[in-house]
């Protein structure tokens, strides 16, 4: 089988053999946002024409009302059935489906995440674990027995891009700022004091009018501020959590987590991969 | 006397008589900002050099490394007396000071608002009172006993400011959004809710995904997000805030503090000049 995950910047896909190991894997700057005429059966044509014919599942914003076709949310709790029982067939190809998102009350929604979530949830059994995929929009999910008990994003990433180029801080910050593993803890520890975020990113500039903090030092200390924030609020009583994603940012959650006496365990971003064909098999379609 | 609030973008100025009361008032688009020779001199005799000769007080960001001359920081706790007892004269200039910021630790600083807040602190007396100065940085200030106690920074305007135009969020409003006060309710309530601000503005783009808020009603659900947030965090468990500020940002910290079943005085923007005067009086300059 084919597996994509197709989000608005990005395109990865995997050829897997039956038994679920990756043959080959390919790349490209083929995110949905880059497709302008929505011929996605072209792209898909380019990218993997040669894996073909085989079946395809794909998962991310592909399935969205800008992507494809629209795979409408799936209400969590869900888990591998439920999400499985959901596809949504691409009209006019063979073979062919795209994993719904998941939703919840309050209002949330991740889609494409749900599929590592499942890739993760196969090897660590049944009981309570906690998940965390950082990123722009960061996803903290909650397994019980296999099943996504529920969710919540946190806008961590787009926020700290915001306030670093946009906000009144950027100025400050001079063009050859490096990171600053101490400023980092600094700012991990500083989001448990009182105050609260909005207080807290009002406190960088003032250290650094203060003399308290090297202008150099503000994004690194902005980054672990929000990032405290985030594991302050969302951590849900975790004593390990599960973090999904590239190498720079699962590091960087892992110190984060340690300052607050949480272990963490990484799971790289093939997980996607999995998720697909944990989800296929379930399905009966692989 | 002359008393003059020189912000950034503002410049506001009063003519007051030798008990206070207010004689004649002027404003005008001088703020630092547009001085762009730093001839402050220049732009003070064109603005108020009828009311001259006169003493004249100044505070605002006039006063900072930008401004005419620095005065620095008073560090906090600071009442009237170390306040006056720090005013920086204006060099080549008779009769002329700035006031001071206040500073405090953690670091946080405020300019301009030390003062009006002076001026509200005289009639209150003795006593702990809460006060509150909203807008794009709002700040929080705790009286005791006729002094700033302590005080705190919120970045909430500028937040606003932010995902309003500038995140993910921004392209979901429509053009014609209006004032919703049902929507601003709804915000400050789900400030309380746990998840914490990066998960509440997350939040709002996925109830208008999933068809529970209305796009045009978002600007005004996300104020009441933020208004609830700084309230949650710096309200210092009052039960009646002092409220310092336009009609229009004062209205609205009401109606959100309402909800918090805090009690809500409100006072008039001409506090700074009711401050200017007593730190006059106190410096023995008026």
């Amino acid at each position: 089988m084919i597996a994509i995950d197709w989000g608005l910047t990005s395109f990865r896909a995997w050829r897997l053999a039956e038994d679920g190991a990756v043959l080959d894997r390919t790349t490209g700057p083929f995110g949905i946002r880059s497709v302008a005429d929505r011929d996605f059966a072209a792209v898909l044509d380019r990218a993997v024409g040669t894996w073909r014919p085989a079946t395809v599942l794909m998962c991310g914003m592909i399935g969205s009302r800008q992507g494809w076709v629209e795979a409408p949310y799936v209400a969590a709790p869900a888990g591998l059935a439920a999400i499985a029982a959901a596809l949504a067939p691409v009209p006019g190809m063979d073979s062919a489906w795209i994993v719904p998102g998941v939703s919840q009350d309050p209002p949330d929604v991740m889609r494409g995440e749900e599929t590592q979530i499942l890739g993760v949830a196969a090897p660590l059994g049944a009981g309570r674990h906690v998940l965390c995929l950082p990123g722009t929009h960061s996803k903290w999910a909650v397994l019980e027995e296999g099943r996504v008990a529920g969710f919540r994003t946190a806008m961590t990433g787009e926020v700290f891009g915001l306030m670093r180029t946009q906000s009144m801080l950027a100025p400050l910050v001079p063009d050859d700022a490096a990171e600053d593993p101490g400023a980092f803890d600094a700012g991990v520890d500083r989001a448990r004091d009182e105050g609260g975020l909005l207080h807290h990113l009002f406190g960088l500039r003032a250290a650094v009018l203060l003399g308290r903090l090297v202008p150099a030092a503000l994004p690194s200390m902005l980054s672990g501020l929000l990032i405290g924030h985030e594991i302050a609020e969302l951590s849900a009583e975790a004593q390990t959590v599960h973090l999904v994603g590239s190498a720079a940012l699962t590091e960087r959650y892992g110190r984060a987590l340690s300052r607050f006496g949480i272990a963490a365990t990484t799971h790289g971003e093939e997980m996607a991969a999995r998720g697909l064909f944990v989800i296929a098999r379930e399905a009966g379609i692989a």
